[in-house]
């Protein structure tokens, strides 16, 4: 297991890619900012779909498909969407291929041009309103509650795996209420559910907010947000809920008949988390000597490696181990027992802990004598020695405490990383010189916001929704404000 | 619910369109060829998903992710495949829109043209193998088992729901290993987890063979197929599972080096079932009443209707209602219960027959008084009044029953739809006139074959593994052949 990687105070940036790239996550492809999601990366990456599908069906959704391609007179429909969205999308013009008459392979048949080019899509609210629009004709036909895992593409100049890719995988629901409040309060329940899967699943502490109106949806009346903080001190967003208004039912006229007989526009919501979430995980938890999971999420959460000499001792060893690994699964707890003869323990030992086995297990002739297991966690490379009849109790008591204990570690590291400002000076040195969220005042205006990202790159993350108000003075201007948001440089 | 729709007799075609938009399984799109998956469609793949899945690991593969884009130059690598392969594929050919200066909507920008232009992903072993060389170095990198859900695009003009559209879902395998013996063994071991899926949840009976030469997937040294009979006598091809010999690794240059030290390619598979799956399953059971599923890939298993004439005789029908779906879920079925008031019970009925839920009960009051519950099933539209004491292991039985019949009712429709044909007078009247799978001698010429399909429309479905020798003369051609293959008529 190569561990030549810089350590996190070193290069935060190379420490992460090669992170990525030797724990076997992530690559990149022959097809410029587009990644390979690699099997152990992948796993995660399932575990994640898995859980939010969970939660996502245990509130009321269901799954559906729409088309890939999205006409491109779509995008004008509805004017805030095509002015605010990036227009870096891949464009498809042909739909043929021929053979190259001078005898080199394929050229575009230029004959088999469409009339009109269709747009790989990079969200699909105009593809699915264009589709409601058949669904939708009475309040009998509301709420539409439906979700789509799906890939989307949003060129990109500079990528990072995970964090900012061409291509990337994610989930996008779409609904369709009746009222105004209820669509709200559809956009505020899948925050939610975003907040709890981030906590409780990933381990990642995140804020509630909304958005400032510069870092809204193109076409969202409000977007919601859950905001995490990384190691370095820059803020991610992991995951945005759109309250969408009537803009899109407008834009694709869609109406119903309500329960007082009137025809009327359908409102709408939209929300996603992508496999940027991959990117959140990893720089949370992980450290330099590799990547750190949090049990709920690790596709193998205890590994067992044998240690002997000779091939009778692993024999002896083995009927322990598998013993062991049985009464594991019992518990529901994913174990791997690793009794390959092609690498030593020691190199094991490396490999599982590079990539963030929350639990090691090592047995030896030693621990035959004395019924005992050697137990390791990722977390805090704490080693301990267990009797043998209590490990499947213990280890399945650790493995709550190790993700009980990494989010309290990463909220801690929040707290520690969370400042104050009240003068611009203040702002300016915190930002420059200490990273993480910081606390100001900030008096409204799209201006301000501006020119604090141009002096500082740090922009408004998230005006939280639990702040309380306080009269105080905006950071930049001084105009009266009434409430603290927060701003950081983000990914 | 709105029956009138054909039956199978009067149009078979349009039955099958119209069954698959009025019972909410897909429809068409804004976008050409591409169709969108209703939420009860989604809900029926997701199943068929989650046990193929499952059969997947359990054989020892993993998931990952490839890129959506191919650059155009890989297609040309693999002489067989860009020969072979249909090259009706979406083009990519700019990565940027812009605000058209007219101010009507966006226009490409001609500024932001691809050096190379990139295919939406027709089928992925040209990125995969190019992506495998640097995976595979020795022989303990191999064997690589991976596969990928994902969608596929590929140019159609005449489309059809499920059964050929331009983008479809589906599953693709493609594995690496040491020999050649591996390799087939891989291929026909995944020809095996095909069959048991079909058979055992979809409940479709399959014939597993090989291809002709001229049916072969492009690039492939052998094709296995599992290939199904549909009631209108036309055959389907359910799964592919390729050996594809050395050829991409010789393409894509991926060697290893041996346990005796040598520097060999690589043998390769590939695999892949699609949402073409769904147009297999509807039209094997579905029935001129309208969808018919088999319990293991229903969505709702049992519904259960309420009676009633005034509301108060609800309440004491959903104590009792909510008691049975409570007991059924108790083994793990997957109940409804329908009390909206703004349906009626006959309007209810029909809705879950329509959409082929194989289970109906229905409770009034006078089943209160007797403690009975009346129970329908689908496939028969038989009724029996049973004890309510009794239900659950009743409906438990039931439901698997429903799975053993359908399997059965289509095993015998296949055969007796399958036919021997000794001369080509009993051949092209069997094609014409009876439909079904025809089991014929054939030469083992592409020109015979040609020719047959030419002049019959009929071809060579497959080459049964399970066939006996047995000598005889080519039903076109009078030459000398040793096995029957089957013909027919294919979707």
């Amino acid at each position: 297991m190569a561990k030549d990687f810089p350590t996190r105070e070193e290069n935060y940036a190379q420490w992460y890619n090669d992170l990525v790239i030797k724990a076997d996550l992530a690559e990149n492809s022959a097809v410029r900012g587009c990644m390979v999601i690699k099997p152990y990366g992948y796993a995660i990456w399932e575990r994640m779909q898995g859980a939010l599908d969970q939660m996502f069906k245990d509130t009321g959704h269901v799954n559906a498909y729409f088309p890939l391609f999205i006409p491109k007179s779509f995008f004008s429909k509805e004017a805030a969407h095509v002015e605010g969205f990036a227009k870096e999308c891949a464009v498809v013009t042909h739909y043929r291929l021929k053979n190259d008459p001078d005898g080199k392979g394929v050229i575009v048949d230029e004959d088999a041009k469409l009339e009109e080019e269709l747009i790989v899509r990079p969200t699909s609210e105009t593809i699915i309103w264009d589709t409601y629009r058949n669904w939708i004709q009475s309040y009998r036909d509301l709420p539409i509650l439906v979700n789509q895992w799906a890939n989307v593409v949003r060129w990109e100049m500079r990528t990072r795996l995970f964090l900012r890719t061409a291509e990337f995988l994610w989930q996008e629901g779409h609904t369709a209420h009746e009222t105004r409040e209820e669509a709200i309060e559809e956009t505020e329940k899948i925050l939610d559910v975003y907040t709890r899967f981030a906590e409780e699943w990933m381990a990642v502490p995140v804020l509630q907010g909304t958005k400032s109106p510069n870092e809204r949806f193109a076409g969202a009346v409000e977007t919601y947000c859950i905001e995490a903080l990384m190691q370095d001190g820059k803020a991610l967003q992991a995951g945005t809920s759109h309250f969408l208004g009537q803009n899109f039912a407008k834009a694709f006229d869609v109406k119903f008949l309500s329960k007082e007989n009137k025809l009327e526009h359908v409102w709408a919501t939209s929300w996603g988390v992508s496999t940027r979430l991959m990117g959140a995980l990893i720089m949370s938890h992980s450290d330099d000597n590799g990547l750190v999971l949090p049990p709920k999420l690790a596709p193998t959460q205890v590994v067992i490696v044998p240690i002997y000499r000779k091939l009778e001792q692993l024999e002896e060893i083995s009927e322990v181990a598998l013993k062991i690994k049985k009464d594991l699964e019992k518990h529901g707890i994913r174990v791997k027992y690793d009794d390959r003869d092609t690498f030593k323990p020691g190199w094991k030992f490396s490999e599982y802990e590079f990539k963030g086995v929350p639990i090691r297990l090592a047995i030896g002739p030693r621990d035959l004598e004395n019924k005992t297991v050697e137990v390791a966690r990722r977390d805090t490379l704490e080693k301990e020695i267990l009797h043998i009849e209590e490990i499947d109790i213990k280890v399945k008591n650790l493995l709550d405490q190790i993700q009980k204990k990494l989010y309290q570690r990463a909220l801690n590291f929040r707290e520690n990383n969370t400042h104050v400002a009240n003068t611009w000076e203040e702002f300016k040195d915190l930002i420059n010189n200490q990273g993480g969220f910081v606390l100001a005042h900030w008096d409204g205006t799209a201006e301000t916001e501006e020119k604090i990202k141009e002096e500082t790159k740090a922009t408004i993350r998230t005006i939280p929704l639990d702040m309380k108000k306080e009269n105080g003075k905006c950071v930049y201007s001084g105009k009266p404000s009434q409430k603290r948001v927060i701003f950081a440089r983000a990914y």
